[in-house]
Formats: C-alpha cells, structure tokens, sequence
C-alpha cells in the first residue's frame, strides 16, 4: 500500500460534548475536518451517538470518495462499549453506509490523546476534564487504565471532583464560623443559598452529582488558601494517577483535557508537581481527530514521525 | 407540677429504619413501649412517616389516659423537617388525635443520643451508622452539628464511606496486579462481577450510591492490610468529626449508632484512637426511647440523676 497517493486516512475523536473527524491524504494535507455533537455511546443512546460521529465523518469526507479510505481510527472514552453486541451491530449497520474502503479500527481516548502529544508508542497518558483517568500506553495501544472510576468512586483532581471539594471546603469553613469570603462566599452564590450548612448540602444534592464539577472553576479562581490547598491536593492525586500509569521514567507524558492546559490553573500545579518529582517535561495533547488520522496512517507511511509534524504540529 | 405521681412522660426516638415508643412516670418506672416502621419524614413521606410515629405513641400509651403525658420529646434525624409548613400542619393535625396532655418538643436524633449515654447536660456526640455525624450539645440542645452532610458530600467514617473505599480499595488492588484474596475477593463475591476493573466499576454503580453501605461488613470482617488500612482512616476520621464538635476537654463523650457499638472493629478501633488522643472514655448511648422519655420529664422532676439512672441502667 507505501506509495499510494490516492490513499486517505479518517481520524474520529468523539467525546460526550462533541465528535470531530478529519480526513487527509498521506503527506499530511488536511482535506476536510467535520464536527457533530457528542457521540459517546455511553452518554448518549446509541442511535444518536452513531448518527453523530457518522455526521462528523460525512462532512470531513466532502466530496472525497469514501472508498479511498484506506485507514480509519475512532478514538472515544468508553471504547469498550465497541464490544457490546448490541451496539456494534448497530454501529457497524450505521457505518456500512458511509463506504470507506478500511475496516475502523476502534481506540480509547487516552490512545488518541497520547498520539496527539508524541508520535512515540509507549508512554503515559492523563486526561483530566469532568473525569480523570490516566494509560499505560505500549505499542500505541492502551496496556493498562488507571482510574477513571467514575464521580461516585473516584475521579479525583477532575473538575468534579474541584466542585465537591469547593462545597466540603465551605461546610467546613461554615461549621468553624469562618468568616464568609473568597472561596467560600463563591460556593454559596454559585448555589444561590445564604452562607448555612444545611442550605449549602442541601442546594448541593439538588442536581445530578456531576454538575458538582461547574463548581470546579469557582476553586481555580479564587485565591484563598481553601483554594489553593484543594489546587495543591488535585494536583499531587492527577499525578498519583499518572505514576501508576507509568511504565518507565523515561518514555514521554502526555496531559490532555480542559483541566490540564498550559493556562488552567489544575494543568500548571501538575506541572510543577511533575518537576517536583523530576519527570521529564510533559507534552500537551493537540487535536484529538488529527492525532486519530494519523494512528489510521501509521501502517500506511513510512516516515511517520514525518507525518506527525505535518498533522499535529 | 412537682410531685405530681400521676404524671407520664412520652419519649419516642424516630428513625429511618424504626420508631420507637416509651411511656413512663416520674419515679422511671415504664409503663409501656411502642415500635413502628421507620418514621423519618425526610426518608418517607409525610403521611406515612406521621403515622409511623402515631403508632409507636399509641402502642406505647396502650391503655393509659393520653391527658396524663405531662411532657413529650420526639427525638429524630433531621428533625429541621419539622419547622417545615407543610410537614408541620400534617403532623399537628394527626397529632392532636393523640390526645397528649402537653406540647411535644422536637430534638435532634444527637441530643437524644447524648441524653441516652449521660444525663450531663454539656458535651459531645457522635453517631455513626448509614451515615456519620457529631453534635455539640449544650443544655441539652443542639449547639452546632458537625459533619452529617450525606452520601455525596460527606459520611466519613460510616457505612457507607467503609463501603466505598471497600470498592476504592479493589480497583487500587485490580490495577495494580495484585493477587485476589480477602477484602477484594469478598468485594468482587459480593458484587458478583469477575475481579476485573470494568466489570467493578459497572456493578458498585448500579445501584443507588447509598447502598455501598451493604458493603461495610465486608471491610469489619476481612483481615488483610487493605481493610486494616480503612478500618483505621475510618477511626481518624470519625475522632476528628467529635473533636471539631467537642466544647472543650471534660465534658463527656457518647458515641451511638451500630458501627459504634463496643463489639464493631470500628467501635473498637474509634475508642482506641480517643484513647491515643488522651481523651476521656466514651460512653455507649443506650435505647432513643428511654432518653427521649428523660428529657421530656427534666422540667418536671427534681432529681434527674436519679430518673437517668433508672430509665438507662
């Protein structure tokens, strides 16, 4: 298949919020990008989930011809849920129709992720946004998953996780009659209730847990020490979950996720606490569907350290 | 109304699971005891939680004239339902079809707990069970609550977090490799699942996040290091929740609720802890009833003392 300059490549990154693709040639030139909404098959039914990333797909494609698809990736959290076998008749019934001229090779997020910050096989991912869940990964596939439990047993240092530690923060502050400021007083206008412990539980339980993590960014703004001690804490937990995820000290880390940007608070702290520990520099994760298309020409390229310049530069 | 031999009191202790009832006179001596299903208005609705503590009042009266009850207590877990509008009208209303010869006097299920380990009026409580909680009581009343803030936000040390960190724990064990044997063996038996991480996850999910409590026993009843390790955090935990409620170094301590009982291993382990932190012995809260019967004859009797001794050998 080496030399063939007809040959595409379709990278899908589908998340919960939004699915992305992207199609290129093999040199690199990007030949149509797609978005639909979120895909997840987790968080989403099943037939809306494949009619999103199916959307993305389509609108990448263009007018290219779908058959010249030669490799496609599709990175999402939850990829497991590719084994149900209910959902993967239902995909692949779904997926038949767009007529690439690849199998789709279906990968975790963390894969995509680590992909998206070094052309390298093997290394550690963290991601940290709602959740946060770190990868062994070995020969660009995950070896192993470390947290990513879930709000109601882990997911510590993820936005979640920042918001319910925020209003743990205020009931504590509230029951020694601290006085009512910074982080404490942002808690209790978020949730729109007077500075009192049972209105703060209370105001707390009355949505679904997740939607503790909108809280999370009340914690990376304040600047008082109940924020700063919760930002240290989540911190040294992400990389926690990192060190497990680790294979050696010397292949790269990559950090992805809203949470562990260069300019969020969360993704400076890890970086200092990374240095602390003396790990080498992490890499930051470019986009998900460029790094998923350049997985799907991995078997197709020789020079694909080459390749990753061009597309995730 | 000193001296008044034909007076009774009524105390009824209100929980999640059971009602209870206890008529006395003035000397302690118990004339009747009622019991009823659950009766927590924030566990039940209104009007079955009312009839629930009807019930157990009934029961306990038994053929004794209603008028003659000189003072009443109803002690319960949160007992803030009761300033409620609408619950309060409800429970007016059926009420008064008791007949009672005086006002009922709502407390908190702490100041209940306190009165059945002590008749001091001043001191600390901790109630640990489902959930887990401490009161600063002072003159017999709630003072300031400490912890208490449920499930989602709180709960260290309880049913529920032992059970949590039971899972916690597993997860840590599956990933890391290591062998499969007591507390994870009994988690993954318990939950019915395969020791394999997913399938952990899938199955502590999906149920009701309340219902990791089931899980506690396993930890009180493995041996292994994993659950000697939660075992103790619950115990730090748990002092450190009566020692932000304690009003100062003498006043006396009582400990309540099942996970506290001097035969649980968190008992144990929590009286030991006070112990290694120089505070005074605990004491262990007898029957709801009888001390809620105690309190509701304080205003009535000039020895008080002695009624406690009476009513809680």
């Amino acid at each position: 298949m080496h030399g063939d300059d007809t040959a595409l490549v379709l990278g899908l990154d589908v998340g919960g919020t939004s699915s992305r693709a992207l199609v290129s040639d093999l040199t690199g030139r990007v030949l149509g990008t797609g978005e639909a909404a979120g895909g997840n098959p987790n968080s989403h039914p099943a037939p809306d989930a494949v009619a999103q990333m199916a959307g993305a797909a389509r609108e990448a494609l263009g007018g290219h011809d779908p058959s010249a698809v030669r490799g496609c990736v599709l990175g999402m959290a939850g990829v497991s849920k590719m084994a149900d076998p209910a959902f993967g008749e239902f995909f692949r019934s779904e997926w038949a129709r767009l007529g690439l001229g690849c199998e789709t090779t279906p990968v975790s997020d963390g894969v995509v992720a680590f992909a998206a910050g070094t052309p390298e096989p093997r290394g550690t991912v963290l991601i940290a946004g709602t959740g946060a869940v770190a990868e062994r990964v070995e020969d660009h596939r995950t070896a192993a998953t470390i947290g990513g439990w879930g709000w109601l047993l882990g997911d510590e240092g993820s936005a979640y996780w920042l918001g319910r530690e925020a209003v743990r923060a205020t009931l504590r502050a509230l029951e020694r009659g601290a006085p009512v400021e910074g982080l404490v007083e942002a808690v209790c206008d978020h949730l729109g209730v007077a500075p009192e412990r049972k209105a703060v539980i209370v105001a707390a339980n009355a949505s679904k847990p997740i939607h503790l993590a909108e809280l999370a960014p009340l914690v990376t703004g304040a600047e008082d020490d109940a924020a700063e001690d919760i930002v240290h804490r989540a911190a040294v937990l992400l990389a926690d979950t990192a060190a497990t995820a680790r294979p050696d000290q010397h292949s790269p880390v990559v950090l992805a996720g809203g949470l562990l940007h260069p300019d969020n608070r969360i993704g400076q702290a890890l970086r200092a606490e990374l240095e602390a520990r003396s790990w080498p520099e992490p890499r930051t994760a470019g986009p998900g569907a460029a790094a998923a298309a350049w997985l799907a020409a991995l078997p197709l390229t020789q020079d694909p350290n080459s390749l990753h310049k061009t597309l995730l530069p």
